[in-house]
Order: C-alpha cells, then sequence, then structure tokens
C-alpha cells in the first residue's frame, strides 16, 4: 500500500466526521456516507481509494508528487506533461468503467489545482504576489491527507446580459464582502451544479469570467473544507432518483452514483493561506481557460468509459433476449467507434498541449473543445443504439419495478413470463441498468458538463484560422484580386 | 354536445365502477383514476373526451360511424379512406399537443379493430366465418357505448429461436387452453408492454405472427373488458416514477402521462361473440401487418406532436434563461424539420394506401416503415437540441426539488440564485418541463413501440426493389450484359 | 397515340429548324440535336416525348387540358389538385428514373406557368390588369403546339446588399428598358444558371423577389422564343463534360444529360401578348412563393427517381465486383429510406397543400421546405454510400479510359485484370455509371437548384410556431408567470 | 540546403530521363514533366522538395537517417518514435496545404518501407533469411540517391470468393513465376488504381493478405524502378481530367493533381538485392497490418489538409459573392470540426502506439480504423457544406468556360454578370477551385484508398472488447447469472 494514501475506509470516515451541512428533499443529511440520496456518490468516490491500493491500478490512479516526491493519488497531482495529462483520459476512463458513472467529486477539483497552479505563477510573476507559493503549501499539505477535492466553478449569474457587479442583485455571482489586514477575507453567493460535493473533503473554488475592474470583487479563488462554517450545500434531483431510497434492483448500481450540488455561501470566511485570488481579475479568464482545456480533453474519457460499459451492457440484454451480439456487429461497432473518437480526441489534445512556465501542461484548445463537440453529441447516439439493441424491454417505462417482481401475488408469473435466455429476474436486472445508464440515474451532463457544446463552438471559431485557409486555397488555385470581407452585410 | 358521446366525467367515473385489477410497486390500486401511479394518464386519457366536446377539436376527435351513421369518437371508428388516415395523423399530433405525452390507451385500440376488419373480412370471404359479423355487431355497441379501448400485441415470446408451440412453455405466447362448443374459448399466457390500460375501458386483442399449423391455438384476436375475471394487470416503471407520489412540481405534468402495463390472462373466459379469431393461423400475419401500417403511419403525428412541445419548451427555457430563441434559430429550425418529417411522412404514407375490400384504407407499408425508422432516430436528436437550448439546468440531475425550493431554511437562497428572466421558480418548473420531456416521464418509447426499426429495416428490405432499380441502372448506361447475383458468396 | 402531342421525332425538328443562339466553349452551336455538348440533354428530353406515346405511362405524363379539353403533356398543364401535384411528384421520379438525370428544360417552365397562373389572376382581380387572359391564350396555343418549355428565375444580381435599382450596374437583374404604347416591351440583363434551355422551344421568365417602387421595371415576365432576336444562350460546364466530345463509354449514358445555361438579353422585344407582369413589382413575392413550394415538393421525386437508379447502380457493382448485394443491405436500406423520405415529403406537402382562387393547387410552404431542406443533404448521404458500395473502382479516378481498355497494346490486359464476376469491358461500365451519378456528369444541383437550403430553413423559421408551441408547453407543465422574449440580448 | 537532397529541378529531370512507359488515352507520354495528363501531379511532388529545402518547412518534410545519420527526406526514412509519426501526420496536412490535394506517389510507397522493415526483421529472425539486410542496403541508397518511391499494394484479385491459387487466371494477383538460383525472381501480375506511378523514380511493392501455403507464390514484395523492363503503367481517369489538356483556368490548379495508375507486370525481372519476400506467405498478412495502420492514421492529416483548404475555398466564395463568411460560422465550424477529427484521432493513433522489436513504431490499430472510418464520412460532410456556403456557382453544372468567359463575341457579358464583390473572372476562378475540390480533379480517394471502411469496421469489431465490456457491465450492476452467448441463433 502506497505511503500515506489512504483506505477506503480512512476516506469514508473522514466524510463521516464533517460537520453535516448537505442536504436533499428537504431534510439535512445527517451521514452521507450511509444516507440513501448520497451513499451511492460515496461508494463509486471510495473505489478510486481501494483501486489506488491495487496494483492494476496503481500507475493510472496515483504518481509521484513533483513537490513532496511521495507518492500520491493523480488526483491531487500537477500534470507536468503530455504523458501525464495522457494518464489523466485514461484514469477517467477507468473510473468509468469500474463505477459505471462519473466520480466528479475529484475531476474538476483536480483540473482546478492545475489551471490555479498556472494562473498563480503569473500572477506571483507580474504581480509580485505570493499565491503560487501559498498554492503549494496548501497542495503539499491536501497531497499529504489525501483528500477527496471538489472543484466550483458556475455561478448563478443571474440576469446574462450584464455583468456581475451590474446585476440587480450583487450576489449573483461569488463574491469577497470583505477582506481582512490579514489577507483573509469573506465571500458571499453561491456556486451551482457542483459534482461530488457529498463526497468532498475540501472544495477549489474558481473565478468565473467576463470581468471588468469594477468586477475585481467577483475574482476569487480559494479552497475551504466542504463542512466550512456558512456553507450549505442541496444536493440536486436527478432522472429516477426516487429509487435511491428503495430497496431492490431498481436503482441497479450500488457502488456509483453522481450528485450535483448547489453550494449557498452566507458569509463564508476563507483565511489567507487558502486564497489563491483576491481581486486580480483579468487572471480570471486566464484561469478559466487553463480550465477548460485539460477538462474538455478528459472529458472525452469519461464519456468512452461509459460508452465502455454501455456497450457491454447492450450486448448482455442482447444475449439474454436470446439474440446473438453478431446482429447487432454494426451497431456495436458504431458505438465503438463513437467512443474511440472521444478517447481519442482527448489524447490528441493533451499531445499537442504545451508547457506552462509554472510547469503545468496545458493542452491543445482547439482539439479539446473539437472534443467537447464530439462529447455533446457522441453519447447520445451511443445511447440510442443501446436502447435499439436492448429491445422494448430495456427502453422506457415496460418493466415492472422490482417490488411487483417480487410480489406473492404475481411475481412468479411476471418472472416467468420475462424468462428468455436467462433468468427473468436477471433480464430485468440488465434492462435497468441500460435504463440506467441511457435515460436514468447513471446519465451524466455531458452536454453542458465543462460547458455548453456553443461556447466550445465559439472557442473553435475563435481559433479556426480562415485567413490563413483563405491564403492556402488562393495559392492552391493562383488567385491574385485581393477579395476584401465585405463590412457588416449578411 | 355529439349524441351519445361520453364527457370525461363519464369516462372516469366508468373506471371508477370498474373490478380493480391494476397492481403497481406490488400493491393493489383501489381506483385508478385517483392513485397518484395511474392518475395522470387517467387525466390525460380524459382530455380526448374533453377535447372531443370543443367545436374546434371535434372534426378532428370524431366522426360519422359507418355502421351507424351516429358521430362517434374518431377513435372507434373505421379508417375508410386516405382522408380518414390523414385525420388520423393529425389527432395524435393534437393529443401529443395537448397532454405533452402519449395517450396510448386508445390508439392502439383504434388500430387493432381496424386492423381485425380487414382480416375478418378476408376470413369470412373465404373460410365460411362469421368473425367479421361479430366485429361489427361488437364494434357498433363500443361505439354507442364511447369506451376507452386499449390495444394489446406483443408476447413475452420467451425463446426467440423457437415457435410458440415449441417453447419449453407453452404459455410464453398467449394461447386458448379451451374451446367450448357455443363458440366461447378461454385464453392463457400475457401481452407485455401494453400502453395505457390503465385508462381503459376493454382491450383488444390481436394474435402474434410466425405461426404454423401447430401455433394454430395461439392465433386468437378477441375483445374483454379490462376487468375481466382472470386478468391482472402490472403497470410497469418508468423513469422518475417516483416523483408521481410526490407532491411539488417535480413531475411537472399533471394532465398526462404514461403508462405500459404486463396482462396476466390466468384462464381467462371470452364468450363467442368477442371472438375475432379462434385457430385461423395463416391470418394472423395479415392482421399483423394490417396493424403495423397504419401505427407506423400514425406514430409520426405523436413524435411530431410531443415535438412541437419540446420546441416550445425549449425556446421557453431559453427566454427564462434570459436568452433570446432567435440565438437558437438553426437548432429550433431542425426540431421542426425533424417534426415536420415524421408527421409528413405519416401523411404521405398514409395518402398513398389503398383500400381493402372490406372498406379499410391500408397505409403504404413502404412508406409507413420508413417513418418508423425516422421516429426511432430523429426525437432523439430534437430531445438532444433541446438539452443543448436548454442548459445545465435543464439536462440531468442539476436543479434541486420542489422541496428543496420551498425549504423554510434554504428554499428562498435557491429562488433568488435560480432567478434569471423569470423568477427562480419559474425557471425551475420550466427546467423540470425540459427534463420531462427528454429523459423523464414524458418520454414515449418511439424506439420500439409498434415494433422495432430492425424489423422495419426488413420491411423496406423486403420492399426494395433492387432488380428493378438495377434494370434501371442497366439502361441508363446501356449495359447488355447478364449480371448474376453471386450466389452464398460474402 | 394522343391528338396533337408531338412525337420525339417532330420535337428534335423543332429544335433543329431554331436560329442557332447556344453557345459552349467559345463556340456557336450550328444543330444542339447533333452537337455532342448538347446532343445527350435534349435525347434525354426527347424521352418525355417517347414516354408519352406509351401506355404505362401515357397517365403520368399527360392529362386532359383545363382550357381546352384535350390531352395535353403535364409538363404544360395546371395543377388543379392534390392529386396533380402528387403526379407531377411522380412523373419526376419516373422522368429521372428513364434518363437517370434531370430533363430540366420542362418542370421549371411548368412550375413557372403555375405560379404566374395564380399571380396574374390577383393582378387582375386586383388591379383590372388582363395579364391571366393573356396567359391562358398564350397556354392554349403552347398545349396545342407541345412546345418544350423552359423556365427561367435566377438573376446575376450583382451586390447582394443592393436591391437591383441600387446596383451600381442597372443590368444585374434583369429588366424592361423600353414599354411600347401597345403593349409591348424590350428587355435587358441575364438569366443564369437555367436548365435545360438547349432542349427547350421557349423559355417563360419570372420576376425576381425584393422589390420596392424604385424597382418596378424589373418586375417582369413573359414567354418568348428560345431563339428570339437578341437573345444569346451560353452553357455551362459541368463536371467531366470533355467526355461528351469523345465516343467510348467513358460518358456512360447516351440518353440522358443535364446542362445549365447563361441566358444574355440584349434588348429583347417581347410582344404584349406574351407579357405577364410588367412593373406591378408588389406581385413579384406572390409569383416565386408560388413558385417555389411546388417546385421544393416536387423536387424530392427528382432526387428519390435518381436514388433508385443509384441503388440499382450500386447492387450491379456489388455483383460484378463478385459480391452479394445482400452484405450491403444495411446501406441499401439506408438509401432507399433517403429516397423514399424526399418522395415522401413530397407527397406530403402536395396533399397538404391548398386551392388558390385561381384555380391553382399550391402546396404546403412548411412541407416543402422541409424537404428542401432533406433534398441538400440525403442525397449526399446517398451518394457517398454508392461509392461505399461500389469499391474502388468506381470512386475516383481510379478506372483508365475507354481509349485504354481498348488499346491495342495493352487493352486486353487490362481488360483481363478487371474481370470480377462480369467482363472487364462491363465492369468499367458500371462504375462509370457510378461515377456519373455520384461525382459526374450526372450530378444534378440538388443543393442550389430551386434555392438555397439556407432559403428554405429561413422560410421553415419564419413559418414556425414558436409561440404557440411555447404556449402548449406553458399550458402542459401549467405554468403562469410571463416569460417575455428578452429584447436585444444574445 | 541539406545535403545529398535533390532539388525540385534534379527530380524532374531524373523523371525526364526514364524509360517512357507511361500511358493515357491510349497513347505513350513521352515526356511525363510537361505532357499535360502528368504534368501536375508532377509539379505536385515536385513541391515536396521544394518546401524541404525552406526554413519553416524544413523539419516537417526531413529527418536523420537512423540508418546512414545524414538527412535526408522524412518519405525515406524508418519511423521509430510516436514523435515521428506524428510528424508524419502533420506532413501530410502541409502537403496537401500546399499542393490542395494528395501527393500520393510518395506517401504509400513511405508506409511500405516501414511496414516492411518490421516484416523483413520478423522473417529475419524466424527463419534465418537476410531480408531485412537487403532492405537496409537499398534504402539507404534511396535515401543517398533522394528518390520518389511510389508504393504498390492492391491486386485485381479477380473472383473474390476465391485465393489467388484458386483462381481461373493465376495471374489476377501479382505473383512470382520464376525463382532463379542467384535470389533474382520475375514477376507477372498487376497492381491496380497505384497514386502517384507517372511522380515516382521507383515503386515499392508489398503483397496482398489472405494467403495459405499454395499461394506462397504470391508472397512477394519488392522494389524496382518505375521504368523498369516488363512493366508498363496506364493512367486512369479522373473528374473532369480532359481540363488537363485545355488551356484556361477550367482546372485551377496548376502545381498539383492526383493519378492512380495501372501496372502491368510482363515477366519483370527483380535482382535479389531488391526482393524482401519471396514466398513467405505466412508474413504477409503482418505487412499488410504493419501497413495499414500507419497509413490510416497518417490519412487523417490528408484529409484535414484538403479540408483547410475547402474551409478557405468556401469562405473566399462567400466573400466573393458578397456575403460576410460570419453569416456561415456554424457551418464552417463544423468543417472545422471535421478537419480536427481527423487529424486529432491520426495524433492519437500514432501516439496509443507501440515499438516494433525492429525499431518501427506501430500506431494502434483500433484508433487508425476508427480514423479510417470518419475518413471516409467526414470529408463528404465537409465538401457538402462547401457546395452550401459557396452558392449555385460553385455548384455542379453552373459556370461557364475560360474559354466562353473570353469569348470575343459575349466573353465581357459573362464578365459584367458574374461580378459581385470581386470581377467576374476571380468569382469564376474560385468557383472552379470549390468545384475541383469538392466534385472536380482534386478529389482524392478517401472511402477506399487504404483499403475501404468495412475493412475498417471488420478490424475495429474485431479489436472490440465486447466480453470485457460486458464484465464491466456485469460488475457496475453485479449480476451474477451466467448469459451465455446464444450459438448460431439470430
Amino acid at each position: 500500500m502506497p505511503m500515506g494514501m489512504r483506505t477506503s475506509q480512512e476516506y469514508k470516515k473522514s466524510l463521516k466526521m464533517m460537520r453535516p451541512n448537505v442536504y436533499k428533499f428537504g431534510e439535512l443529511i445527517r451521514d452521507v456516507t450511509t444516507h440513501p440520496a448520497t451513499r451511492r456518490t460515496i461508494e463509486g468516490h471510495a473505489q478510486i481509494f481501494d483501486a489506488a491500493q491495487k496494483d492494476e491500478y496503481r500507475d493510472r490512479l496515483t504518481t509521484i508528487s513533483s513537490i513532496t516526491g511521495e507518492r500520491i493519488s493523480r488526483y491531487l497531482s500537477i500534470i507536468a506533461s503530455a504523458e501525464d495529462m495522457i494518464e489523466n483520459v485514461r484514469m477517467k476512463r477507468l473510473m468509468f468503467n469500474i463505477t459505471g458513472t462519473c466520480t466528479g467529486g475529484r475531476c474538476v477539483g483536480f483540473n482546478a489545482i492545475n489551471s490555479m497552479w498556472a494562473a498563480t505563477y503569473d500572477m506571483d510573476q507580474e504581480l509580485r504576489t505570493d499565491y503560487h507559493e501559498r498554492l503549494k503549501t496548501w497542495l503539499a499539505s491536501a497531497q499529504k491527507d489525501d483528500i477527496a477535492l471538489a472543484g466550483a466553478l458556475t455561478d448563478p449569474k443571474g440576469d446574462r446580459s450584464k455583468r456581475p457587479s451590474e446585476q440587480e442583485d450583487p450576489d449573483m455571482s461569488l463574491r469577497m464582502v470583505e477582506a481582512g489586514a490579514d489577507g483573509d477575507i469573506v465571500v458571499r453567493g453561491a456556486k451551482v451544479m457542483i459534482a461530488g460535493v457529498a463526497a468532498a473533503n475540501e472544495v477549489f473554488v474558481l473565478p468565473g469570467t467576463g470581468y471588468k475592474e469594477e468586477d475585481a470583487d467577483y475574482a476569487v479563488s480559494f479552497a475551504i473544507p466542504r463542512d466550512v462554517k456558512g456553507l450549505t450545500v442541496v444536493e440536486a434531483r436527478h432522472p429516477s432518483d426516487g429509487r435511491d431510497m428503495e430497496t431492490g434492483f431498481d436503482n441497479p448500481v450500488d457502488y456509483g452514483g453522481i450528485t450535483q450540488g448547489y453550494l449557498l455561501f452566507q458569509d463564508v470566511h476563507v483565511p489567507r493561506e487558502r486564497v489563491f485570488m483576491a481581486k486580480e481579475w483579468r487572471y480570471s479568464i486566464k484561469a478559466v481557460l487553463n480550465f477548460i482545456a485539460p477538462y474538455r480533453s478528459a472529458i472525452g474519457g469519461c464519456v468512452a468509459g461509459q460508452g465502455d460499459v454501455i456497450v457491454g451492457a447492450a450486448a448482455l440484454m442482447a444475449r439474454a433476449n436470446g439474440l446473438s451480439e453478431k446482429v447487432f456487429r454494426e451497431k456495436l461497432t458504431q458505438m465503438t467507434v463513437n467512443n474511440e473518437t472521444t478517447f481519442g480526441m482527448g489524447i490528441a489534445a493533451s499531445v499537442m498541449g504545451k508547457l506552462h512556465p509554472s510547469g503545468v501542461w496545458i493542452p491543445d484548445a482547439k482539439l479539446a473543445n473539437v472534443n467537447k463537440v464530439h462529447v455533446s453529441t457522441l453519447p447520445y447516439e451511443t445511447k440510442r443504439l443501446a436502447q435499439d439493441i436492448a429491445g422494448g424491454i430495456a427502453e422506457t417505462g415496460c418493466l415492472p419495478s422490482s417490488e411487483d417482481m417480487h410480489s406473492p401475488e404475481y411475481g412468479a408469473l411476471l418472472q416467468k413470463y420475462l424468462k428468455a435466455n436467462a433468468t427473468g429476474e436477471t433480464r430485468a436486472r440488465i434492462a435497468r441498468l441500460v435504463e440506467w445508464l441511457t435515460i436514468g440515474e447513471g446519465v451524466p451532463g455531458c452536454m453542458h458538463g465543462g460547458g455548453s457544446p456553443d461556447g466550445a463552438k465559439l472557442i473553435i471559431s475563435g481559433l479556426s484560422e480562415i485567413e490563413s485557409n483563405i491564403n492556402l486555397a488562393r495559392k492552391v488555385a493562383n488567385i491574385k484580386e485581393d477579395v476584401p470581407a465585405p463590412d457588416g452585410k449578411k
């Protein structure tokens, strides 16, 4: 067992010991590790700790700290090379393979550390601040404690046509409301749709973008314990989450699950050593761009990893239905093409990146954003094909509940009639898995997670080399006349 | 108000008076009209009765009986012309427009009547039976009583490589187990994934296909009251159906909802006058083909009708987010293209049909099956685009529950932060509607409903005129040499 | 043989007798019926005359004149009902089946007559003009003479941000330069990319759109003999048109071919009785909209008709390669789906139309424009699949010339090595046909023919019922709050 | 200028000095560097030599020989690392950027050297042959002479259901007909659709696959001068190649062009030192698989490189039409997504490869074949979008010839009417470029080049880890029952 790295038991124990501040369905969750609404996501994240202990996964899930030289979780490491970035993509694929879904309480935090590693370096270089040193110190400690670190980016924003300082309600983006002489700050506002917060020990907060000088109070970045005073977490609903509260197999996955929380900051105090940006508004865009490129690369691994499970579930359903998966070869191959495309584009973006002076490797922005476009389309085809292969039983609303399957009155009849090339019970379980993956609790937010596809397209368009391509075209056909862009015409 | 047609109150009262035989979650539902698991689907079906009373919808939802000359529900009529069939497609679109989803407790029965109208006619002509007369008598009475009639086609089937009589368990398809001298029969088996049964007064049962002489007992068709002795109905789960049991707006639709039931026939007695096929195994394929063509035409109207609501919900969400729907014009136009395509193909299949000697109009099989292919793909793009437009709030798992929104502790904070170009509450309600339509309870089974797309492709392939097309190609290019198809080669 | 209808011999003779005014490659074509650049398109159009004489096609290609009661070519008829419009769609499919490509020297004229039939009626009703009577008289004569009538719509336009009268060069759209007291007019300008002019006896000219009062001179419509004084026709190049000049089979189609011409009007005199609009600028938009709906409906038949030949050519190539077309069933089925979709949408638009007071049936604009979107995408997939099935030999640039195949030195070797499940010569001929259909001379302009897909999308968007759909969404989810569209925001 | 590397003048001179053995249109081409049928492809290949001399491209087009330590053309190098492979992908993109199309007379040879580098190594190791040494010696000399080396893989094959030795005509795949005691061999047969042969000094021949012991004579690999005795080359036609013979701008590209030739081997003698496989039939499959992976990776660069020019040409056409390319942002972004996808997947396959013991880097087969699937679909969408953006003028058959544009009679009128935001002449030239790229001479064979997409799908399917994915699914949902694959069922 790697020195200094926690077991899943230690991890869960640490969560148990935290102040209860997570709510769902209007109620406070006393113990996130046992409450049905949060238990599964924590079991999912716990598997990261378990897998890190296994020889076969050790190199994928752990690495050597560039700060301390100790073996640490890859989720707390600085990505220093293309190879590190590739391992990141593969790690995401692996964790989706194991849990069937997202363990988002770690990857956003991981990305956030790396984006701020570069941004704090730039600030220190240019502004003579000491943010980078603070971050290094905090990170060394986080690595030593092997914490689960969530990351928080999205602000509520309010009226999208106005900047934060122009909003009627100044709290619509998270902001500093006090700055102590000692460098401590107090923050107010919210971060919304934050993945895996219930499963996290701490949360790393990033600033938003689009700020001008008047918005300086909104340019804040820091790390806080998830149970810090003044912070309330409300976990959002997801499809079919009523089944979390049931026994039976209608939520077919016990060791994996997604949560997305609303973080309500009611004047939370953040000590100086945990503050990594405070008013340096010009740097918030950098922080976010540094965040986007690796995030949109690695998400290709996520989607491929779930895609692998979808391929398996569809093929298994076909078998249980009594049909050879050979019948569906064309469809299964297309699903594989989709999986390998988001994975491959993540690899390509990783490789074509470049090293930031701070030592962080930043993937190629154009390829990363192209991948985001694929991530927002290809999995939808993969899921549709899975429903196509799996048949009516797995589509939507076509299978009685686990309770009905075991009814003393008619359960035996349902079991009898559901039997095919597997028992009725097994067929039903597989069908529930297909449902979970394609239209149920396992569906992650791959459309807007990490930003919208339209945002990605804007970046691609901005990075497109239209003038340069026009010049290629002109040279190839030897076109001499200057053809100016028509101004303001449509 | 049309003579002889029921009000929604009368309809609901008739359901209340039926023997309780519908179960869900292991429990008997005492009153389907008030129980949360079935209430919404009945409210959806009730709107058919309400709309039929309104001037603006009367001609779409009612017509004149070819048997009695009285005004009747279109759902109980014989489709006698292309115009009737077009009105069928439009009626489906309308009902999805009104309820947001499927009112499948009527359209399958409607189709079944029509397919058996032709099949019984053929049997009577060729076999000197009197099935057509029986059907006519039963239908006249059903029209008079203005019943809600579900239709049941899908058998469990068991091992798909064997015919019904070859199965280890002979009950895997519904079959006659007794035939009385008086023409009465007793049936055993199941019909599965049957839409809207809880909302129906009666169920019309169709035979399956692929029968040989040994399978004659499986060639049965009949109509029975939904609460007939020996019949047990178990309603299947659908996504997020736990929300049906809640108050609040997390199931955002109160007057519409889908159910799909498993019908367990434990030696059900069917009197002679309700039996429309009994052992005439050669005619079962006709019955099913007659069923498929209109079903796969009209489902284009269903999908378009829900698509209209999806367009509206996405545009409304964009507005509530503070974005002009003009930003999304390309996407909204594509959604409209998808809607009009399944609708248009339904119209085309209707028009290009032909009249069966019994007086039933049968749409064109090739165009109907092409439409089935579109119905199993285009709505998935429409839903993906809706999630794209609507933003993270409406995607999956990104919005707190209705209960949380009203929490005395932090509900006001959630409302505050969710506010944009609409109150937080309204934004949340719209987001729930988008979720309901795209990944929630409103998603109908358009992939396998009415049969699988692979089945449709087989029919298209069978109807394709490859030899004739090859001859066109040969003539166009004046190719004289005979090029035989290579036998058995790959 | 129908009374009064010409044979193909008479048709060709009439072309021979016309004044030579068609040019290509810088040279005047003395006899369009024999010159290799125009011969094939005329042979294609001649088949319309031949087919009209055959019993099997008579009802598709001819109809009864609503003016004279005589049997006439359908291409010269008024479309008076949904049935007429359906026959139009089917006629297009048939002619593509027979010639492999477009016989555009007739269908645009056919559409033009119909659109102006309505527009002249409206003008006469509202302005007390006599255009409709003139058109009727001219049309009765055209029907009697059974002329081939091309139609001309597209103006060069120049700077697209300015209206015709604002252009630096006033001739950039066709315009009246003189109006005689007798009602005769003189016109100048050009119509460009006009299909099948070489094969036409006369040309029917339509006005453009987007006119204001200052542009009144541009609102002109008339019919003229193709060889009228002052008119010069320059035929455009198409892919591989060098092969037209060769012998051998490298242009594999002898009885079909496309031309698109530039019509240069150098002060052409048009007598009063042939003038159907002169300065009535408010009516030009009507004329064009009347034109678009039937055109974009019927083009679905064109694309399906060529698609039938593409399916046949691909399957024949597979056979000749020694592969069973069964291997390609999925692809061939997709091609059939594409063909039936454009055909079906054409039918649907036809059926859902309505009758104009003048007696012209106008198809549904929304469905017609949805079809235009399909017509600009689906055939591209069909062609790609054909190249996929056909193998490298038929893709691009992979087959020696007909001359090489017959070289005394090495022709026998080529024939030897090209042999598979057919002789080398036959395989080569089929490959040339696939090339001709997918990347060669047979490819029609289905992207911009009849207007651009972006134009179609604009119309669809304009016809979309977003507000109405929003209301459906609101009602379904019982959303009360008014959510106004954010003004001018993005 | 790099030592030992040829200038384009030296390259062209070397071609001039070769024995004329290239034919087209039934005639022998005396000087391939000046004959219009081959001149352009040679000018395209010449630019490789020119670019290698330029500082900006030197590192992309040249590298250091692992054999001699000298700077050599990358096209003659051994790919020894992921970085080398990435440079290969980029080099392809660059050369398409510069020439607008394929310079296939070098890349296939490059791939062939590398695949045989590994295969000869394996043979030598296992069979104690000396092929690897021969190859090394020949390659050192080829590097020194800086030759242009084409590669030849595809056999005619004849009846595809039979192996080579089973064919009626034993010559349907290339074979040894004599083996001298000295190790020299004599070969007969053909290689077909071979790119860029006219532009090559030598040709590297690969064996096919699917051989058993009886087919040993077909397992041959060797390099020969392109003008070797007994070899006849017939160049195939490509779209619009008649324009090669014209002056004017209708073939708009003077310094680039594709050829694909048929190589007829009439008992060609190959000396021992140029023979790299002779009868080792078990190794032919290795040779081909080694070939496929890098080829299908690098072709992503080709397609992206042409895609860059297509983006530029479409945007330039829009400008010349007077429309801002901003109007087409969505389409141009999609084209960029397509370009970056094939490029990125090529990079990913490169990076995820592994080192063969011979020192050759072999890209990942699954990702490479996924890329082949994209290469056979995405460019078709890119071209369609280019035609969509460019308007009718650039679609097909809508622009008069260069000769007509300059006609003394009406050329000025055509120029006048074609003027928009550029002169008529420039608009026409750009339109010709769009045509050339999308439906003309510039279209490369990306569907079947390097093998068919169906072949790629078979490999993907073979490499798919269905069992492993099924196990993932089982673990995620804790499914215990064994569900065997149904045997032989459909």
